[in-house]
């Protein structure tokens, strides 16, 4: 068999056996429509419900908060246009990042057109946002704050507590909504303990089916639908339930969350493993996700490398990885985070994003040093130069 | 085995074997992500491209004219709002029928709320458009029209090309959005040759995954996305593509494409049995499927019967079957197609849908006649009056 190093688990993930083994049976036996009225469709709809609970037990949330969607995107979309769509006064002025995901940036410059006041906040050079200019921006006309918990490029980690406080402070009626799509799983999030109003998950990024995804919405605050039809999920989300992606989904986000300890500690040896293998090799390279990153994305910028070349070159020995958020790769322009993060745009050009899952093992790593080791010198932009030193 | 007749194909299908297998192996071994630029992106994409080009040449389009969704639902608000967003200048004015989808009039309901001028346009005691009413109400402010091809209700099936040629007549800019996903795979529809320029087809209705819709868009059309974010289907549809889901849905199309001759006949053959078998029982009953509907859906009102109470006794027996539409079924009003074509309400409260598929056979349609036999003398409301008199 092909050697086949998958560390592109940002992007998408290898769904669970046992959840392939789940969605193959629903979809066989179990496949009435939850609204149908005899025991086909109750037997489904008790599929959506189980999945429905499992899901709120990670976050502390009661099961009549989360509302299924198609995915990550759908949620955030659904957050951002359905809380200010249901809560036209609560103001005119919106507040996010500039290392979002482009299903909350875009969202925002779509609001823009629409006469939203929308400011977005610069992050530091680790990827942290500038507390001190939230602390500003906030004021009586802003209306919701959108922060994602976890970058998918970097994996910085944004102080939520922190921006909760200044909520608090300054306008107790902004709602705060977090993109948890890179953290759900890998992290404990608390959305009502932790004063986070509207948080919104996917599927596929925690080894579940693609087309599913949530969005918690705390019972203190109301949004609008994005579809008009059937009135499923609460009059919220109407469609069809894909009940056998929930189930999916639901059992995913259990087995995720009994090995969230054992695969936190996993990633942050080899991600440790791989900064040292790295130092070690004689390569040039600074890494974009600082030690307080979440350690399953480890960025790094390699000296006088393109890295779609570097890309394409670890994928002919089988290893996968992405140049940056595989949601941005259809754009010509720069990654927007490592921009924001004031990072030289030589060693924009050579960023290279490794994710890591539960999957990934010490074997893997240690050969992606090896393979980065024969292919590097050769597709040096500068091959004349001595290679292995620190410019 | 327990025995297990269901005849609500029109709520949702039993998926494909061969879809399932295929959609297990695309989830565990083709997992990756469209937009990452390795080979395992690539991988996907083409399955993408291929269930694309599949669903196109069942319709006769292009495939840059295939946009997947989320499912019928997002199809048809995606083709509503989609247009009217993105055409703000041709006319202040909708049209459509009193019989169609929640998630058609759902959509209208809100665009009312939003300044629309919407008319719904009656319908006859066969469930047919009254074209005489929408030649009247078609104007130079007439944006769209969306009619359903075939009632989920009743099966029957509008009368698309005088509707096209009476917008030609009266305002060849408006455009037609064709709701097809009880017809898509059961009948032959060429939207750009019969002058459709939007047209929504879902997958679970024919024997493929849940989740997982397409919209027909005229390459000479344009229509604004729902969400925003990473651009994905031409920048009309962003999300993470569903790939095992929408590959799935293209092998169903591929699969009930060929078999739709064959199927439709024993369709045909599955209903005058139906009908025969219930003349010669004894039960009082009419029928609200009309001859020249799609013989795959069958909509009998009893006489003296709660439709609900029936469904129950049926279930028992291990026959599955609906009051009407699955997804009005959370709602406690009557069914609002049987109400615009006039239908008596008490033989609205005594009326069933028994929707069949190309896994249909003649035995489960004895079957069900000697249910119903057994049953409605059973639940006669004046179970006093004497059974199969007609009234």
């Amino acid at each position: 068999m092909k050697l086949e190093v998958y560390l592109d688990n940002s992007a998408t993930t290898r769904q669970y056996n046992e959840v392939t083994e789940l969605i193959a049976d629903v979809s066989a036996n179990k496949y009435g429509n939850p609204s149908s009225l005899h025991t086909k469709g109750i037997e489904a709809e008790k599929l959506a419900i189980k999945a429905r609970e499992a899901i709120a037990s990670t976050i502390g949330a009661d099961p009549t908060e989360i509302y299924f969607t198609s995915g990550g995107t759908e949620s955030n979309n659904l957050a951002i246009i359905g809380y200010l769509e249901a809560n036209p006064r609560k103001g005119s002025h919106i507040l996010t990042t500039k290392i979002e995901h482009p299903s909350v940036l875009e969202v925002y410059h779509h609001l823009e057109t629409k006469g939203w006041r929308v400011d977005y906040i610069d992050v530091d050079e680790n990827g942290i946002i500038l507390l001190d200019q939230l602390e500003e921006k906030v004021c009586s006309e802003t209306a919701l704050i959108s922060v994602m918990l976890v970058n998918n490029e970097t994996g910085s980690i944004q102080p939520i507590s922190d921006i909760v406080s200044i909520r608090n402070a300054k306008n107790p009626r902004t709602v705060i909504h977090v993109d948890a799509v890179q953290a759900y799983g890998k992290m404990e999030i608390l959305p009502e303990k932790e004063g986070i109003d509207l948080m919104s998950i996917s599927s596929h990024k925690i080894h579940g089916p693609k087309g599913v995804g949530a969005l918690y919405v705390s019972k203190r605050i109301k949004i609008s639908p994005l579809f008009y039809g059937g009135g499923q999920e609460t009059l919220l989300r109407s469609g069809t339930e894909n009940v056998p992606g929930i189930a999916g989904f639901g059992l995913a986000a259990e087995m995720i969350w009994e090995k969230r300890e054992e695969n936190y500690n996993k990633a942050s040896l080899l991600k440790q493993l791989f900064i040292e293998k790295l130092s070690e090799s004689g390569i040039v390279y600074s890494v974009n996700s600082r030690d307080d990153a979440l350690p399953y994305i480890v960025n790094i910028s390699f000296e006088n490398v393109r890295a779609e070349v570097l890309l394409h070159h670890l994928e002919q020995k089988g290893i996968f990885v992405s140049t940056g958020s595989a949601c941005s790769s259809n754009r010509k322009n720069k990654s927007h985070v490592l921009s924001a993060m004031n990072i030289p745009s030589r060693l924009i050009d050579g960023a290279v994003r490794f994710s890591f899952s539960g999957h990934t093992t010490q074997e893997e790593i240690i050969l992606t040093v090896e393979a980065l080791k024969d292919i590097i010198p050769i597709i040096d932009i500068n091959r004349n130069r001595k290679i292995g030193r620190k410019q």
